[in-house]
């Protein structure tokens, strides 16, 4: 079959692989029907040690299940189903406390023996605790926004949750990327009544307005949290929503906060210290987020995007073929393109 | 009159400085009975750089009202009153959100024109805030531990509080200092199952269990750490209370929180970049805490004191009197004292 394999920075190739097969009596064997290129795929593309061997890439996918192992009930043969972008078995204890990023089962798409989503076919292991049936048909207009669920909208909703928005709610968010916009319409969802961007592409800027941004800050470092500052009263808002990653976003993110207030990141750390200096504790910031449970979010998160009260999916400005994934990292990573769906 | 004042790193003198009296019609001047020497005292007394004028110190105290501005009503001379660590109006928008550490008109004991606790009188800014009056008389036997009110034992209250420990929680303290075992009371006070103490000074970690620890950990670094997770199954604990301050802590800190944990630091931090790694963001490891705003939790936690439910007193292991205060710190310097009381 064919599948994106990762040899290096800016080494994107799509190769034959061998076909996914089941392994295990709890795999499923899905056959893709869409899949899309992730910001975090960008770190790998513009850093990663040459690779012969290389690294089987994706893991946010939709697609229809064509074999199930023989402990494998729940599912049938032609079931629609959305994979979260960590597969878990949903039911040790940390799944049941929600934490399905840290399940005792569990683990990543495209690690060893496991493949990669942006390819024709995936084995999926632990397929009961990891797939979510989709009520629609293959062809619904919905995808793009049911494919979300895989990946950034729960990232941006994990990042809502962790820093307790709700109604009411003043937030920052950081990072005018796929992320930072679904963190937007996150916070909007349960009421924030006022949402902060921070982000200079504006056209990005005008879709994170459309998911519900009330303010756009363009500027950047002490100018960007002397802004947020001006626009807040001179306090900074309680919840902030960091979704870049780097120690210059995270800066920002502890400069608009508001004392007492919330910092959440789900951006991948690009550094393993963070800027937390005594001024931030004698303001009693607390860091929080981290990798998003996705899988803990995709029952409770469907139903508006099945009712259409939210549009992810508008996250996706360009849809490609898998031969053209090459070039659609080259685009996410020019930012030519926001976030690239890919139609198997 | 006398009071204490620090001229460089183990340059603590008892001089002559000028009578507390009145500025504000909000202040109220306070006859010190009972002060105390922080933990946070020694970080300058062993680095502060040479200073003719010199710092005033101490933040702790109990006293007894002289005098009251024209606007202070609610308090009278004679009252016995304590006063949390920071002063504070006790009205702004933080105050009433329980955050009194970010009071719009307060401020820190020993800040220019403000006298420090470690001394024979006091003026009090925004006194019908700051101060709260103690039921008892001057010669309590429950004076230590209402003492502990001003500041170690809300401290280790905000280490528990922001970590959300409660009943059946499995707890780690780090630090067997005057904190930490503050901290081990605050959190065995609403229940928790069991507390991890991290200490190895055993006269320390006596009082430790005496607090509720029910299993002491000797060991430090990767050892502490990995002890730790022997004892819990592997997993660390949910909620982590970093009671030192240092880089090393921290690191331990996260080192033993259990996936989706709470890490909680008092400890004035002594660095500007937390270790914070990526395998912590993959975990969802929450960093909180910050300065305590002691004045928030004064009156929830007297009670306790009165009825004698808790003792949190015990830190006191030496009694000075003011002219002693540089043997003081020496003693706490050379762990010599856990935590020295002064009676002025």
């Amino acid at each position: 079959m064919r599948a994106t394999v990762m040899h290096g920075a800016h080494d994107v190739r799509i190769e034959d692989v061998p076909d996914a097969t089941l392994h295990a009596s709890t795999d499923a064997l899905v056959r893709i029907t869409q899949s899309c290129i992730c910001g975090s795929d960008l770190w790998p593309y513009g850093s990663m040690p040459e690779s012969v061997e290389g690294r089987r890439m994706g893991h946010e996918f939709i697609g229809i299940v064509e074999d199930i192992g023989s402990d494998v009930s729940g599912l049938t043969k032609g079931d629609l189903v959305v994979a979260p972008f960590l597969w878990a078995d949903n039911t040790c204890d940390f799944c049941a406390e929600g934490l399905q990023s840290s399940c005792r089962h569990g683990g990543g798409w495209g690690s060893p023996n496991v493949d990669g989503g942006q390819g024709e076919a995936v084995r999926v292991p632990q397929a009961m605790g990891t797939l979510v049936k989709l009520p629609v048909a293959p062809d619904s207009a919905l995808m793009p926004s049911l494919l979300t669920l895989s990946d950034v909208f729960c990232t941006g909703h994990h990042c809502a949750v962790t820093v307790r928005v709700g109604p009411r709610s003043t937030v920052t968010v950081i990072g005018d990327g796929a992320v930072g916009l679904s963190a937007v319409l996150a916070a909007k969802r349960p009421g924030a009544e006022r949402i902060l961007l921070m982000g200079r592409h504006e056209n990005r800027t005008d879709l994170g307005r459309e998911f519900g941004a009330t303010d756009v800050v363009a500027e950047r470092g002490e100018e960007g949290i002397n802004r947020v500052r001006e626009l807040t009263g001179g306090d900074g808002t309680h919840a902030v929503l960091e979704c870049v990653g780097t120690t210059a976003s995270l800066e920002m993110a502890f400069g608009v906060a508001r004392d007492g207030g919330f910092v959440s990141r789900v951006g991948v750390p690009q550094d393993d210290e963070v800027p937390f200096s005594w001024k931030y504790f004698m303001r009693n910031i607390t860091l929080t987020g981290g990798v998003a449970p996705a899988r803990a979010y995709i029952e409770e998160l469907m139903p508006d995007v099945l009712e259409g009260v939210v549009e992810p999916g508008k996250v996706f400005d360009r849809t490609i073929n898998i031969e053209d994934i090459p070039d659609g990292y080259r685009a996410m990573a020019d930012r030519e393109a926001l976030k690239v769906l890919i139609r198997t």
